[in-house]
């Protein structure tokens, strides 16, 4: 369409169509671009799109650092997807859903999806909206636990990249094709490492653990905006008692859908290389975290994505799972009576991940064999 | 008893006994000894009771200015209850039940035992306490909605009494023998006004809406001990809003009981003649609130009495009244996540008020006529 902003250098396929040109996309976008593969680059709104154009290309500092120019830079979906080997979703999780209604029409047999990250249940949620939008391509929808770089927008068409993740594990909806998604990817990024089904990447959620309840337990200060560090000045001793009620009742789902996750501390000691012996310590010991800042709005993702897009999908799989989950319920609740948002009814639920009903062996078995379609 | 201490002016009958020599009990019954009534003064620990007895008596500033000698002060409650018409349970919620085990054998027909205050369930669980301790003398059981002075113990002996209430709500246990623990209670305290019954007392708990929320919201602070002041700067305008919803299950439950109570924002423009449209306008324009510190631990009453003895007897009675409590709910579990202790499991719930399977019509039947017994 005439209206649309677009850089199009001509080619029909493309190796990989990024969708949103936030943080993340962008560094993604350019990384690939300088690599030598065919990108394409999405954005809803038209200021990163035009940013890009009016700069000529990505420009990338830090840990990556270089300039390229991608296939496509568009706001038309439906010209960014068309021919793509893989589509590379790097929106918030509050956008899967419309990205998804957006992507439905478009979408061709073999292509995969994948989102960066799903936070938990994303692909499920992903495959259940494409299947109620009509879409009956073969298409495989994957997820990451996490975002591959710490990355930031820092002035037009410029993002600079402070860290790059060693490993992102990835599964795809249904398990049987997360090797094909992990061959597709890893010329590009070999971080990317295979996980059972896209129950471990959903409930291997470390944001779940790390950024609600400490948002919560300093809500008047953040909605104050009095200035503080979230890990180092927010989690104290009994703060991080929370957290570790909240991350035992993670790990109980997991253990009673029979997927493998790491407890936080776990997972502070082997990514970080940290000896301690209970989680707080843990986390004061870790020096990634400090001079983090913590968010002066409670209209910040801490809240806003990880509530609705990583704790409420959690209560739907504790139910699936018949285990108790009182902290995750508590800071959900608490979380919905803080911002007057019904976070259990417009988050990630059940209906919205299309398991409504199902008892814990039949969602094991839809998330390795994907029985069911519609 | 040789071993016990005491001051023991002779008397065997007395109009008064106070439970508790704390910042309350001290000062009522320094207040009551300087108006002449015969007053016995209790308390577990030996130490106000000897603190009185070196200094030879109590001594009252501020509101109420002077010194008086008790008939008794003693750590004997078997002598401090012996004769006494009505007994003023002034202890905190924690110690309600100790309190009615202690005093159980000692109890005698026509006895008036008031808990000042009651906090939410106080009435129900002392006589379920009484009745369990195989106390069949005929006693009147009854409980105020908050305590008539607040005051506090500044020195050996020595209490400073910063305000008197104008109105105390008293209602007794079975509601049929209110207006006798009324006539009982006047003529020393003008304030206490007799209300339907106990529900009405217990659910018409501003500690409940204005103590616990905060201090989880402010919870990290708190457990850094970073000053603040607690209505100020606890309570933001999203603070605020967790604390309307939490009132407003509050209202439920009391209205689905029949039972009237205000809500926070109309007691705050009764009480105070605040004019606001919500309630944190309310809260901040509430001159009284301004330098009230915060806690500087966890393990402070807010959390530690008005959560096991305000909110989680609020859930037994929603669950009684078939009303929702998401949000008093996440205060609870909330609450024994950052404590470690299991609240529910610990804390004034319906077995301990001895109203398990009741339905509500039962439960007014019972608060009103006490048909059960035992």
């Amino acid at each position: 369409m005439a209206e649309e902003l677009h850089i199009d250098t001509g080619l029909d396929k493309a190796d990989f169509t990024i969708i949103g040109a936030g943080n993340g996309g962008t560094a993604m976008a350019g990384y690939l671009a300088m690599r030598g593969y065919v990108v394409n680059l999405w954005n809803r709104s038209a200021k990163p799109i035009h940013d890009i154009e009016t700069c000529g290309g990505i420009f990338l500092e830090g840990e990556i650092r270089g300039a390229a120019i991608p296939n496509k830079v568009t706001t038309d979906i439906g010209d960014a997807v068309a021919g793509a080997s893989v589509i590379m979703v790097t929106v918030p999780a509050f956008g899967h859903e419309t990205v998804a209604r957006l992507m439905a029409p478009h979408l061709s047999d073999g292509q995969i999806v994948v989102l960066n990250p799903g936070r938990t249940g994303g692909a499920l949620a992903f495959r259940a909206t494409l299947w109620r939008e009509g879409c009956t391509s073969s298409v495989t929808v994957a997820e990451a636990n996490t975002f591959v770089y710490a990355s930031r927008t820092v002035g037009a068409a410029r993002s600079h990249v402070f860290g790059i993740k060693k490993t992102v594990s990835v599964a795809a909806l249904p398990a049987t094709r997360t090797i094909d998604v992990v061959r597709a990817l890893r010329p590009a990024f070999p971080q990317f490492v295979p996980v059972e089904n896209v129950m471990v990447t959903s409930l291997d959620n470390m944001g779940a653990v790390f950024h609600p309840v400490p948002a919560l337990l300093n809500a008047a200060r953040i909605d104050a905006s009095v200035p503080f560090e979230h890990y180092t000045d927010g989690i104290t001793p009994r703060v991080a008692s929370v957290l570790e009620a909240l991350d035992a009742e993670r790990v109980s789902i997991a253990g009673a859908l029979d997927v493998p996750v790491r407890s936080a501390l776990d997972w502070l000691r082997e990514t970080y290389g940290i000896r301690a012996d209970n989680l707080y310590d843990a986390i004061q010991a870790n020096k990634a975290y400090h001079g983090i800042s913590a968010p002066t709005s409670l209209n910040c993702r801490y809240i806003t994505e990880d509530v609705p897009y990583s704790l409420v999908p959690m209560l739907s799989l504790a139910q699936v799972a018949g285990v108790k989950t009182p902290a995750i319920r508590a800071a959900v609740n608490l979380a919905s009576a803080l911002t007057g948002e019904d976070y259990i009814a417009e988050g990630r639920n059940a209906a919205s991940m299309g398991i409504t009903g199902m008892a814990g062996s039949e969602l094991t078995e839809h998330v390795v064999q994907e029985v069911w379609q519609g």
